[in-house]
C-alpha cells in the first residue's frame, strides 16, 4: 500500500522488501524498453498521442489488397478548408494503413473516393440523390458504392462540408476496423444536435477534477502561439462527431469574458472552425459586477440586461460563430439569480435574450442544491427546476447530470428527465473519473452512460427513455444536447490512462447515435486503438464491458454512494462527517446504524422516489422488490435482510467488496494474456496502472468493510481474508496534494 | 500587441485587421502542417521531445561510409546497468545515424567499439593505460583509436561505469556533429564535481518561475507509476554530464521529507541511478516543527539536531545514495536559523553533520536579503556570509547566484566570489528565463554564464577568475559544484521554446568544462538539434551568440536592472514602486530623477563596489571609466553624460532600446532565411515565438523609453519612431494569470 499515505502515517507500515522487489522488476522492464522508445525516428514509440487515429499498416494481406483496389484516389472538385481536411485525412489514413500515396484528382478513376456536396460537385449532383440528402440535415452523410462511367467508386456525400468530413472519418473507421468497403450503403446523421465537451479548466491551467496533467489551453501564449496540439484536439473530436467545446470551468472566472481573453478564445475558435467545432464559454453570473463595473447582476435590472447584450455582441465580433454560454449558478458558492431573489429561468433568460440574435444558446445547469434547505439533496434540482418548466427562452437547454447526486459509480437516472416536457433537457455525463478512480483505474464508462440513456422514465408511458428525452423525440424538441465533462489534459496520451481515451471516444459516438451498444463502441475503439487481432479484441472487450461493474463493487456496491475521501475525492471515506454541510459528508448518504444501512428515499423516507413516475416508483419502493444494484440508494435495509443470493445484506455487502477487488486481479490476468499483441510502452503503462488499481481496490474494500462493520457488529464472512490494516490506519491517511482539487476562489 | 493586456485595457486599441491577417496566414500553415504531423508513424513529427539526441540518418554519404567502417560492433565483456545503457545508446545512435544495427560481441572485430573499465574488461586492462586512467578520477573517460590484434578499434574506457557512459555520449556527439573518428585521442574529466539541476517544482506540480508547462514529477502516481519521461530525462542529463537533480522548490514544503514522499523520491532515484544522477531535496528549515512535532527548529537545540540526524538516517534507508539538501533560509519569508538568533553556518552545520556519515552534502544558498536592513540589497549576501568564512562544516557548499541581485539580463559577478577563501562556493545560474522573456524569447545564455565564469575577481591577483573559484583550483577546494535552475516542464519539447533546450545543454557542457566557448557549445547543439548544414550552423550560431545582448538592449541596457513587471516579472515595469519592500520595486534600482539615472554603488553611494577587490573597484568606480554595459549598475549618471558613441546618455539609452527591438527583426529574418533546412513543425513554432518576442521587445522599448522620458524631459532622438501607445496604456496592463507566479505559502 505504498502510495496510499501521503502524510506521515500514524503507524508506519511500509513493507519495504515486497515493494522494492515489485518496483525493481517493473523498473528494469521499463528501463530497457525506454532505451528503445525515446528516440521516435529510430524506434517508434507508442505514447498514445495518436488516440484512436492510429493508421498503422494493415498486415492482413487480403484485406489490404482489397482496400487498395477500392481506394485509389480522392476526387474533390472544389476546395474548402473542411474539404481539404477530409481529403488530407483520407490520404494520411491510406498512406499509413496501406502504405500507398493516393492522388487527388478531378476526374473519375476506378476505385475513386468521391468527396463533396451537391453544390460543390457536379458528379454528386448528377447522381440523383437529392431526396436522400434532404433527410441528412446539416451534419449527416451518406457513403455508398456506385459505378460512375463504368468505374466503381465510393461516394461520401453530404449537404454541408462538415458532413463530408464526418463521412470521411466514418469511412476511415471502416478501414481501421477492417470492415468490407465493397458494397457500402451508409446513411448517418446525428441524433443529438449539440455534442459537447465541458472542460473544467481554469485560466491558470489547473483543471478541476483533472487527472491527466494540466489544461491544454496555454492562455499565456495565446493568441499568438498555436500549439499543434490544438489542431490534434480538433481532429480527434471531429473524428467522433463532437461539435462543440466549453473551454472553461463551470466554477467560472469572469476574466475570460474580457477582450484580451476573447482574442485568445477567438484564436482557438479559428483553429476549431473547419473541424465543425464551436467554442462556448462559462459565464460567471456576477460578471456585470466583476468586470462590468455595475453594482448588481440582477437579471431583471435593465443595466444588467444591457451589459450582457453588449458583452455578447462584442463576443460575436471576435467569434462570429460563438456557441454560447454554460452556466453554473447558485450552486456550491457560485453567484446566480437567487442572490437577487430571481429564479433560474430569470437568470438563464437574460443571457438567452442576448445570445438569441446571434443564434447562440444557454446551457443552464440543474446541478443545484443548498444546505440551507433541509431536504434530501437528491430532490433539490427537481424541486427547483420542475416549477420553471415552460418559462425558459427557446434557446435555453437545461443541462442535467445523469443522476441526482453527482457522477457516482452508479446512480438512478435524474428525476428531471421526463419531468420538464416544455423544456429541452441536455445530458451531462462525466468523462473525468472524479469518483471512479481518477486516471489510474481502468473503467469503461459506456455501460454507465447506456444504463442512463436506456432507462425508462415512463413520462409518456412505456418506452419514454431518457434517450428520447435527450434527443428531443419524446416532446418534439429540436434543440438537443449532450455534454461530457472532459478527461483531457496535457499528458502526452491526453487522458492519463490509455483506456480513458475510450470514454472520450464513447461520448462522441453515443452523442451521435445513442442506440449504439457499449460493446460495438468498445470493439471499434479497441480495433482502432490497439489491434484487430481477434484475441485482443475479445479479451479487451470483456475487460472493458466488465470494468464499470467491477469498480462499483469495490467502491459503492448495492446502491451505496458518495462515500469517498473528503474534498479531493481520492479513495474511500465512508467515515466523513461534521463538514460545513451535511450533504458533503458520507454519513449523510449511507445512513449506516446498528440496524442497517441505506438512504430511505421512499414514501416513508425522504420521498425522493416520489419525484419519479408511478411506474418507476414501483420498481424501487420496497427492499424486497428493489433491484439490488439500487437497494441502498432508495432504502434503509436491515443488516439481516435476505438477498437474492440467500446471504444476509451484511454478508452480501462484504462479498461484493471482495469480488470487486478480486476482479481487478482478473483484469490484470487478462491484460497479461495479450502481452504479445500489445506494444511494450502501453503494455507496461497499463500494467503499472492496473497494479495501482488493485492496490486501491483493496484499500476501498478494507476501509469500507471495516468501517461498516462498526455498525453491523458482524464478522466478515468466512472464507474472505481479513484486512491487513486497521480502520484507524485507513482513517489516518491524508493526501494534501491529490490532483484536481477544487481551487479556492 | 494583442497578447499584452490580460485585463480589460483602459482603452481598447486592438488592431483587428492586421492581427487577423497575420493570424490567418500563420494558422493556415500550421493547420496544413499539422495534418501531416499528428500521426507519428505515418509522417514523422519533429516535436522536440528528442532534444539534442536526434539520431537522424546522416545523408552525407562519405561521412556515413567512413563511420560505418569504424563502428561495426560493440564489445562489452561484462554487463552492468550503466554499461547496458551505454551499449544500447550506441546501438540506438548508429541505428539512426547510419541505419545499421550493430551487434554486441565479446571478441574483437575490425571497427569494434570497446566499452569498459580496467576491471570489467580484460582487453582494456591489457592496453597499458592504467596511468592514463588514474588521472581521470571517478567520472572521466578516454576515447582512443587503437589497433588490437591487427584490428582497428575505438576504445571508450574509464575507471567507473559512469565514465564509460559519459565517454559513449561524447563519442555519439562526435558522430552527430560529423567529426572524424579516425585517430581519436580524447581525454576528458569534469572540472566541477557537482553538476546539478535545481527544480523549483512544488508538490502540486506547479513550477515557480516555470514556463514550460508543469512539473515532470507526477507525485500522485509515484512511486508505482514510472512515467517513461523520467528515463528520457535521466538520459538527456547523462548525455551532458549532469550528475544531480534537486527535485523540489527552494521555497520548500516539509512534506517531501515524510515517508510517503521519500518512497516516491526513492522511485525516481532508482530510475536515475544507472545514469549517474543523484537526487537531492530542499530541506525546509522549520521541518522539525512542521513534521517533527518539535516546538523549535533552533539548530543548536539538541532535540532538533537529533531530529535531523534521525530524519537523514531514515532518508538513506530509502535512498542509499541520496545527494543531500539544498536550503533557502531566512530569505523572502523562508524560515531559517536567524529565527533563533543563530547564523547561517549554524543552520547549515546541523544538516551537514547529519549528512556527513552518509557522504551527503548541504548546498546553502547565499541568496539572502532583508528589508529590515537599510542597506543596498546588492551588498547583503556578502555582509552576511563573508564573516562566516571558515565556520562551515566540510560538506557544505555555499551556493551563490552569478550576480548580487537576481538573475538579471546582465549583472556583474557576485562579490562573494573570491571573498570566502575557506569556503567552497557553488555557482547558481538560472536556466528558466524568469527575467529574460520566459519561454517565448530566444535567448542563448551561455554568453551570460561565460561572462561570469571568465570574470576576474583578482582575489589572488590577476587570473583569479570566478571559474577558478568554482572549480576549486584557486583555493584548493575539492568539494565543487554548479547548479542551473531548471527550465524544464512537461511541455512536449521540455523547455517551451525549442531554443531554450540549448541553455539546459550549455549548463551541462560548461559544468563539465567551463573553458568551452559559447560558440563551441552552440555549434555542437545546433548540429545535434537541427542540422549539420553549414548555412544553418553559421546562421543559428550568429543568432544565438547575439541573442543575449539583444535582449539586454531591449530590456535593461547600460547596466539597468530589476525594472520588470511586479510579482510575475512579465514585461516591463520600471514604474513599480510602493510595494511591501523597497528592494522589490523598480524605482529602488534605477534611481531615475530629473538629473540622471542609475544606482550609485561607488564609494560616494551605497559602497557596494567596495566589496570587490581594488582592481575590480577601479574598473567600475567612475562614470567616465566604467564599461558602459555596467554604467548604471554602479553609477548614477547625468542625462547629458557623454557616451563613447558621442551621444548623450539619454540618446544612447534610447538607441539601445531601439537597436535591441530592431535586432529581433534581424533574428526573424535569419530564421526565415534557413526555412528550407528546418523541419516544418519547429520552423513554425519558432517563427510564432519570434513574432511574440518582437512584439514584447517593442513593448519593453516603448514602456521604458516613455517612462524614463518623464524624468529626462528630453525628446526621443530624431530618426527613432515614436511609441504608438502612451505610458498610461503600458502602465494599465495586467496579467493575472501569467505563468510561474510564486505560490502563496
Amino acid at each position: 500500500m505504498s502510495r496510499l499515505n501521503e502524510k506521515e502515517p500514524i503507524r508506519n507500515t511500509f513493507k519495504a522488501p515486497l515493494y522494492n522487489m515489485i518496483f525493481t522488476r517493473y523498473f528494469l522492464r521499463v528501463f530497457l524498453i525506454a532505451l528503445f522508445c525515446t528516440s521516435a525516428s529510430v524506434v517508434y514509440s507508442e505514447d498514445g498521442y495518436r488516440l484512436w487515429m492510429r493508421y498503422d499498416k494493415i498486415t492482413t494481406v487480403a484485406v489490404a489488397k482489397k482496400y487498395q483496389s477500392l481506394a485509389t484516389s480522392v476526387l474533390l472538385e472544389k476546395e474548402s478548408a473542411t474539404f481539404v481536411i477530409a481529403q488530407k485525412e483520407l490520404q494520411l489514413a491510406l498512406q499509413g494503413l496501406l502504405q500507398t500515396t493516393i492522388p487527388v484528382t478531378k476526374t473519375i478513376q476506378p476505385g475513386a473516393i468521391v468527396l463533396g456536396t451537391a453544390s460543390s460537385s457536379s458528379i454528386i449532383s448528377s447522381l440523383g440523390i437529392s431526396e436522400k440528402l434532404k433527410a441528412l440535415g446539416k451534419e449527416g452523410f451518406v457513403i455508398f458504392s456506385v459505378v460512375i462511367k463504368n468505374k466503381p467508386c465510393t461516394v461520401i456525400a453530404a449537404n454541408h462540408d462538415i458532413g463530408v468530413l464526418y463521412g470521411t472519418f466514418h469511412f476511415i473507421r471502416l478501414l481501421q476496423t477492417q470492415q468490407s468497403i465493397e458494397k457500402l450503403s451508409v446513411v448517418s446523421k446525428p441524433a443529438i444536435g449539440h455534442r459537447l465537451l465541458n472542460h473544467w479548466d481554469n485560466l491558470d491551467r489547473t483543471v478541476e477534477r483533472g487527472y491527466a496533467g494540466f489544461s491544454l489551453w496555454d492562455w499565456h501564449k495565446l493568441p499568438d502561439y498555436i500549439d499543434p496540439r490544438y489542431i490534434a484536439y480538433a481532429r480527434a473530436n471531429a473524428s467522433i462527431g463532437i461539435n462543440g467545446t466549453v473551454l472553461t470551468n463551470v466554477n467560472a472566472n469572469a476574466q475570460v469574458l474580457t477582450v484580451p481573453y476573447l482574442k485568445k478564445v477567438a484564436a482557438l475558435a479559428n483553429v476549431f472552425r473547419p473541424y465543425g467545432i464551436k467554442v462556448y464559454l462559462t459565464a460567471r453570473f456576477s460578471a456585470p459586477v466583476e468586470i462590468g463595473g455595475l453594482t448588481t447582476a440582477d437579471p431583471l435590472d435593465s443595466a444588467v440586461q444591457a451589459w450582457w447584450k453588449k458583452k455578447v455582441d462584442e463576443i460575436y465580433t471576435y467569434i462570429p460563430d460563438f456557441g454560447g454560454f454554460l452556466v453554473k449558478a447558485n450552486s456550491e458558492g457560485q453567484p446566480g439569480p437567487q442572490n437577487y431573489d430571481r429564479n433560474h429561468a430569470d437568470g438563464a433568460n437574460v443571457l438567452a435574450k442576448a445570445l438569441a440574435p446571434h443564434n447562440g444558446i444557454v446551457m443552464w445547469r440543474a446541478f443545484v442544491y443548498s444546505n440551507e434547505v433541509p431536504e434530501d439533496r437528491a430532490k433539490q434540482a427537481y424541486n427547483e427546476f420542475k416549477p420553471l418548466d415552460g418559462t425558459f427562452e427557446k434557446n435555453v437547454l437545461v443541462q442535467v447530470k445523469n443522476g441526482p447526486i453527482d457522477f457516482q459509480p452508479r446512480e438512478p437516472f435524474h428525476p428531471l428527465f421526463g419531468a420538464m416536457p416544455k423544456t429541452p433537457l441536455m445530458m451531462e455525463f462525466q468523462l473525468t473519473q472524479e469518483y471512479l478512480g481518477f486516471a489510474t483505474h481502468l473503467v469503461y464508462l459506456a455501460p454507465l452512460f447506456k444504463e442512463c440513456l436506456d432507462a425508462d422514465t415512463y413520462a409518456k408511458g412505456k418506452g419514454s427513455t431518457v434517450s428520447r428525452v435527450i434527443d428531443g423525440s419524446l416532446e418534439n424538441h429540436t434543440l438537443t444536447g449532450i455534454a461530457g465533462v472532459a478527461n483531457i489534459g496535457n499528458d502526452r496520451n491526453w487522458t492519463g490512462h490509455p483506456f480513458a481515451q475510450a470514454n472520450w471516444y464513447a461520448l462522441g459516438r453515443l452523442a451521435w447515435n445513442p442506440s449504439l451498444s457499449s460493446e460495438t463502441i468498445a470493439e471499434e475503439w479497441i480495433r482502432a486503438t490497439f489491434s484487430n487481432n481477434e484475441n485482443v479484441v475479445s479479451t479487451l472487450k470483456n475487460v472493458m464491458l466488465a470494468s464499470r461493474e467491477v469498480t462499483v463493487r469495490y467502491m459503492t456496491p448495492l446502491g451505496l454512494h458518495h462515500i469517498m475521501g473528503w474534498n479531493h475525492h481520492y479513495g474511500p471515506g465512508p467515515w466523513i462527517k461534521d463538514k460545513p454541510r451535511a450533504d458533503w459528508t458520507s454519513v449523510y448518504y449511507h445512513q449506516a446504524d446498528s440496524l442497517g444501512i441505506g438512504f430511505n428515499r421512499t414514501a416513508t423516507g425522504s420521498k425522493a422516489l416520489l419525484q419519479y413516475t408511478p411506474e418507476v416508483q414501483k420498481i424501487y419502493s420496497t427492499p424486497a422488490d428493489c433491484p439490488e444494484e439500487y437497494l441502498l440508494w432508495f432504502n434503509h435495509v436491515g443488516w439481516n435482510h435476505r438477498m437474492k443470493s440467500g446471504r444476509t445484506l451484511w454478508d452480501e455487502l462484504c462479498h461484493h467488496y471482495y469480488a470487486g477487488a478480486d476482479s481487478v486481479q482478473w483484469i490484470q490476468q487478462q491484460w497479461d494474456s495479450i502481452h504479445n499483441h500489445i506494444d511494450e510502452e502501453r503494455y507496461q503503462q497499463v500494467k503499472a496502472l492496473l497494479a495501482i488499481q488493485y492496490q486501491e481496490a483493496i484499500w476501498w474494500r478494507n476501509a469500507c468493510v471495516l468501517y461498516f462493520q462498526t455498525f453491523s457488529k458482524r464478522d466478515i464472512p468466512t472464507g474472505l481474508p481479513k484486512p491487513d490494516q486497521s480502520l484507524d490506519y485507513y482513517q489516518s491517511l491524508e493526501f494534501p496534494f491529490a490532483p484536481g482539487i477544487k481551487p479556492k476562489w
